[in-house]
């Protein structure tokens, strides 16, 4: 399949810019075929226009339409079968197994947000019906529901080519809501950006989608996001990266003459608490578990375990275990030169610090972003004068930080910073005990893990992948599971409207047959 | 009922700060009895750490608990008696019949809120059950439910002294989710502020809620608010006010090293279109209402309708009843010195632009703060090259303005900012015929009234009372109705937790017996 490299303003082909760039295969280091160019303001405002055109129609689109939409880009994207897989595992190094599992949880994800569009109750529909004889003063008929935003900007993330990119959670719940997307693919992978792109495209086309409802711009500078997040028309942005991106787009949202909110997940070290109980029934089995969740996808996940707490006087099998899995652990490629670099530059930081000793590493991969798997250790009271210990370094690496008793533990649990996820491994009887600990926690994360590990982000309706600051820039949403649906919407109240002027979702004899709090109840009819 | 000026640290006093004020009565312009002081930065500190240290308590009291203290609340408001309307008057100049209303609708929003907390299902629970035998992988336990931020800055506003003041809006939506408040008392009703602090206390002791679940706080200058903003331990911020102060507190919060978000109400010009088969059937009667509902509380509300639209050929019946009613309105005494000083440069500013004319004008009150209403017209044109001449002047004033067609409405419509409200008034088959200027409402703000005036904001399930940026900082949320609870309440997700530990909206028999979100069907087994 011929990848043009081209900007794309809704169907209409673009390539005006002269800053070039291209996909570098990061196990050989070499460009991959394909030249493409950052995005120029022109481009982009041409691209936002549009979205904001297509808006006046998608965004009154029936559910109908916008499931069968939705489900036809899953199509698509099946249907670029291995050509989508070859690219992006030369675009990335993520394995063959893997790309083809995160392509299922990529059009799981379209059709799960399809099926929730097409059963319609998530707009939140609230009527409360006229009381005209209401004493002192007569009440008007007063309704409320979801609308999506307006045209909103997504931005690629480099760890998840599919389900965090062109086509992934952000583009989906946008395009679910009834927003219209303008998309800034990942300089990483160009390619499968385009590739997913033009699966979108067909589907629109297919579906009578109109033209503009997404569209798909480059930039391997900070230009053209910068432009596009600026850009007077655009509603709403969707970011997963880095804390230092994040932040920045998350500035530059606040600081537009009309703000807008930024659903920005900038990723977290994700804890791990290992109870007394448990480290030492079942310290080495723990040990295993986490090895393989630390090293999993080279550790490129935002979930990554990057932080193990216990008190230490259990900690031997653990730790004894935990050294001899990484000490084997053959390493891998990283998704590119500059995240390899930041692992380096994380991994000498501890390394070069006396807070911190290195419990175990792995072999080191000859590719040319390889990276080996790293364990340090340190204490709770070193990380208490030292809290740049716990920052997050993106790859294979954790620190395990003991504790010389219970109240260490739990005021270290009481320092953390707002984090994704937070895991507890206990038994039923130190579950009981460590009560105060789970309650800490619930107000540091967006998901508690009992027994299990972070990595494995469930796409379901009940998922919360959030979490308060820094891990995001909105505790208030996730940007996985269909809960995601209404970062892109907000309330609209429509009093006293005849009937025949309300939307489906709110006329007389609920059309769409959706659940609707109905003075306070919750009712089908 | 003796005022002791204090702040209020939980249940104790303190007075530390020497920066003192006192309330004035608008009337007279002579100081009221009971000396206030601007809280100092300790006394803050102290009332968010009771604060943060109540909320372990109460962020998990239950929802019987926590009802009862929202309506222990109202009954204490209500058992102040003559002696808290009294105070209000005096410092409000706000008639005895309205406050008697307002203080019904204090009790009743508590009441309201009340009844959500005690039904239960506004935590949105959500429960994706295990799934051990899926292939390829199995699925975990995932349970979701809305938790309380933690201790919030709740700001009173000086047009409801007690409706969005320290037992208002926001501090009932704040209780009722499970955070605990510290409350910025309005400088210009103190003395209320201390009343109703007092029936806050009194219902917590009486229900038995953690010292700290409320405090009060008291400053005429901007340091206290600042303060408290910008402490580490405050979640979120509710506010009712200016446009200055809300977006100060907005970049501040923004600034913060962990940013929170600022629910901000700043007031909009609330623009009302009159159709022209309106206009033709009952153009005086439309003039009628707005007259009322332009200098209703001397124009003194956030929903006041500053700026009408209407095409010019069938206005004149309109215009004349208009100017009418205007002449013969008696003005009416403002809250304070400040807000008729901002009205008086409001209304220099349109007298002497020549892009304006003065329809009508009313008498002028006597008292020290007394202010006349007024009437303005312009043209869409004269509008498109000076759009500051919508920008809201707080008081009994409004300006027409005049289109010289359909189209031209259709144009100053789309160039609107966001409001808080639009309201159109039409026959039927105006109506069905401006379908547009609906569709392109629905953008602009966040509650679109029919052939009604959008002063009134029900206290409903349904209510939205917001709207996009510059009307408030977060277009995603409301500050009226029971909707607003969720404001100050975020997603956590528990996966794999045994039932013992869940939370009760989470476990297995839903004992609360609440709507749950089961496998994505709705259901209260």
């Amino acid at each position: 399949m011929q990848l043009t490299g081209s900007q794309y303003i809704g169907s209409s082909t673009s390539l005006k810019g002269d800053h070039f760039f291209q996909a570098i295969n990061p196990v050989t280091g070499e460009d991959l075929p394909g030249q493409y160019a950052d995005a120029t303001s022109e481009e982009i405002d041409a691209a936002v226009a549009l979205a904001e055109a297509a808006f006046s129609a998608y965004g009154k689109s029936n559910n109908i339409a916008r499931a069968e939409f939705l489900e036809a880009i899953a199509d698509e994207i099946m249907a670029l079968g291995d050509d989508l897989i070859a690219r992006a595992m030369e675009e990335t190094a993520l394995p063959e197994g893997r790309l083809v599992g995160e392509r299922g949880r990529t059009v799981g994800q379209l059709r799960l947000f399809a099926k929730v569009v097409r059963e319609g109750s998530w707009v939140d529909a609230r009527i409360d019906p006229a009381l005209p004889d209401r004493e002192p003063l007569p009440r008007s008929d007063i309704r409320q529901m979801l609308q999506p935003l307006g045209p909103v900007a997504v931005f690629g993330a480099s760890n998840f080519p599919l389900a965090f990119s062109v086509a992934g959670g952000d583009t989906a719940s946008a395009l679910a809501s009834g927003c219209t997307v303008v998309i800034k693919g990942h300089p990483a992978h160009p390619g499968t950006s385009e590739l997913v792109f033009r699966a979108i495209l067909a589907a629109g086309i297919k579906t009578g989608m109109p033209d503009g409802v997404a569209s798909l711009i480059h930039g391997a500078g900070h230009a053209p996001g910068m432009h596009l997040v600026q850009h007077s028309l655009i509603q709403a942005v969707g970011f997963t990266g880095s804390f230092k991106g994040g932040k920045a787009l998350f500035d530059l949202a606040n600081n537009r003459p009309f703000p807008i909110p930024v659903f920005a997940e900038m990723g977290s070290t994700n804890p791990v608490f290992i109870l007394p109980g448990a480290l030492e029934e079942r310290g080495s089995k723990i040990a295993e578990g986490l090895a393989a969740s630390v090293t999993l996808g080279v550790g490129q996940f935002c979930t990554n375990p990057g932080m193990v707490l216990m008190e230490k006087n259990m900690a031997a099998s653990f730790k004894a275990t935990l050294a001899d899995k990484i000490k084997v652990n053959p390493g891998g490629t990283m998704l590119t030169k500059g995240i390899r670099q930041a692992y380096e530059g994380g991994i000498r930081r501890l390394s070069e610090t006396t807070e911190v000793a290195l419990l175990s590493e792995g072999e080191a991969d000859s590719s040319a972003t390889g990276a080996p798997a790293k364990i340090f250790t340190t204490t709770t009271g070193k990380l208490k004068s030292n809290p740049e210990l716990a920052e997050e370094i993106f790859g294979p690496s954790s620190i395990l930080i003991e504790a010389d008793e219970r109240e260490e533990l739990i005021e270290s649990a009481k320092l953390l910073d707002g984090h994704l996820t937070a895991t507890v491994h206990g038994t039923p009887s130190d579950l009981q005990e460590y009560q105060d600990l789970i309650a800490i926690l619930e107000r540091k994360v967006g998901r508690i893990i009992i027994n299990g590990f972070p990595t494995g982000v469930e796409v379901c309706h009940a998922m919360v992948h959030g979490g308060p600051y820094p891990a995001t820039t909105n505790a208030q949403s996730t940007s996985v599971g269909t809960n995601a649906i209404k970062r892109f919407a907000r309330p609209v109240c429509y009093q006293d409207f005849p009937d025949s002027l309300l939307p489906d979702a709110l006329k007389h004899e609920n059309p769409l047959n959706i659940w609707r709090l109905v003075d306070g109840d919750l009712k089908k009819e």
